[in-house]
């Protein structure tokens, strides 16, 4: 099968750190397969983002709901997700996301924010219908010199949760069996 | 392979309809798997819980922390976990519970409280290292009269996301290649 | 002294049930003295609230951040306040709300997000240096023909809470002296 | 009037750095009036804290509750409050601390939990009807060096917010006014 990966990404400014960070951590996880990523800088849509109804901003929605895995990744504002990101994931409807596989990102000026993934942007993404393996990830945007190492760390992390998650898949009985 | 399911109860009262409740959702995931799941009933423990330290709390707290499945049950005091069940985790070393799949469950009397199990009781086995397929698990105690049904619906969601994760699992390259 | 009172609303759509909810809390509250609340509907500045820079949203934060008490108030979309009323909280700097009296409150259908202004919206303003005088408000929105009724026993609880408050205030010692 | 004051100290261990910290938080924000504090070190307290009925727990909770301010310390276990803290609150009925002006203090040995006042001990508090001015104080332990410092600077900052809060109480028609 192929992988459908989206990197979701929720700076208001184009072409970010927080948008590298996350392409490195889908490159990290799944190697070549991540060139293949759709990577949805909402900076882009600023102007259509907030408008109903929107074809455009549909697609994206769709396309992300489609994945087999996303990341959605975005700056600390004010200790959690920023309020751009949250307007993407607003114009879902409930369980919009229902079994997409997601890791949530946020990048910040030191640790004083670490816990944001894991207390507020996880339980966002889970009231969706999305599964996180673990933690969330928190970056420190002074570490991008050790991008690599800081984020290979983590990916290696989620890959062995992973695979955990796979063996309790496997001893689930066959679908609709449990029913009887 | 032998799929190692625990259910650790946090209600101050022994044999619980929250204890149920966990018990039954083990028995929708997996059905007689399940019959060999380790019950920690932790209201026999309240005379030793507090004590360090303590090797019959180490040797459950060890047990837990090797299973492939868990499920955390508590009824919701003060809109939250019980301090019983934090006590009981807060045993734990830093990433005690690596690896583990997990089931955060709260029973409560009304809906009021339906967000805990995913705003409060699913961050902190996330922080302790486990991993939740999805939201987390709130049941109302009145709907004992549907308990099966509730519980399969519930069952049958974290199979499909569980299977959902299983393909990414599988999409992952294999185990350290990705750092060449 | 006069009291500056904001009511800031984070309804995508003008005019909502949910700024007649936050305008009868003021009321209920303040009396007469509400009605010279500034009420800013956000749905008013969709154009232009992702807009870096803009003189007329910095007055408007500006404007908010002076009060000497405020209502946020949003409707619930996905457990929590809304990305349209983040967006307007993200603008401002760090501290940006320093010593600011403030209720979150959220209407929702039912009673399963009535956590959300205590657990996501509280703690999003108290990071933004503003205080909350208790729990957060949640409104069922299906209850509007009790609408009196309901934000009356909210306001009353809230007033209770804002006079003990003030008994602390009074045994500070004078501003400074402790220091010595 | 006299102001009643109480500390509650939810360390596992006796006599430790939280409490001094939090003994010091009381002592800048009251000056001597601190002095008469009811200090509770929960470590004291761990035979006896998972019993039903106890008159001694009864006591020391009825204490608290007739408060008219209360500083809630733990050191940070597994990213938020300890269990043994939560044991103590969740003896409370519903409401139980209704109208004590409260502050969250968790200590921990870096930034990296710093949210952990604000997103999980304050909504606590909040949910049993206490009020918290503005954030939870985190207290970093390796700044025990600089306790004075560190703490002086918050409590100026809650004695700023309490005023502030006082004026708008003093905005508030007559008790019973608004009803009519």
């Amino acid at each position: 099968m192929t992988l459908k990966i989206s990197i979701v990404v929720g700076n208001p400014k184009p072409k970010s750190r927080t948008l590298k960070v996350a392409e490195t951590l889908a490159e990290k996880l799944f190697g070549t397969v991540a060139r293949n990523a759709d990577v949805i800088d909402l900076a882009n849509y600023r102007d259509e983002i907030l408008s109903w109804p929107s074809e455009k901003m549909d697609a994206l929605n769709a396309s992300v709901a489609s994945s087999d895995f996303a990341i959605f990744a975005s700056p600390t504002y004010k200790a959690t997700y920023t309020g751009l990101l949250k307007v993407f994931l607003d114009r879902y409807p409930a369980n919009g996301l229902a079994g997409v596989t997601a890791i949530p990102l946020l990048t910040g000026a030191d640790q004083a924010h670490a816990m944001g993934p894991t207390v507020s942007l996880a339980p966002l993404l889970a009231e969706l219908g999305a599964a996180v393996p673990g933690r969330g990830f928190y970056f420190v945007i002074g570490q991008m010199d050790r991008l690599d190492e800081v984020v290979q760390a983590a990916a290696d992390q989620y890959a062995t949760t992973l695979r955990r998650m796979a063996r309790v898949a496997e001893a689930l009985p066959p679908s609709g069996s449990s029913r009887s």
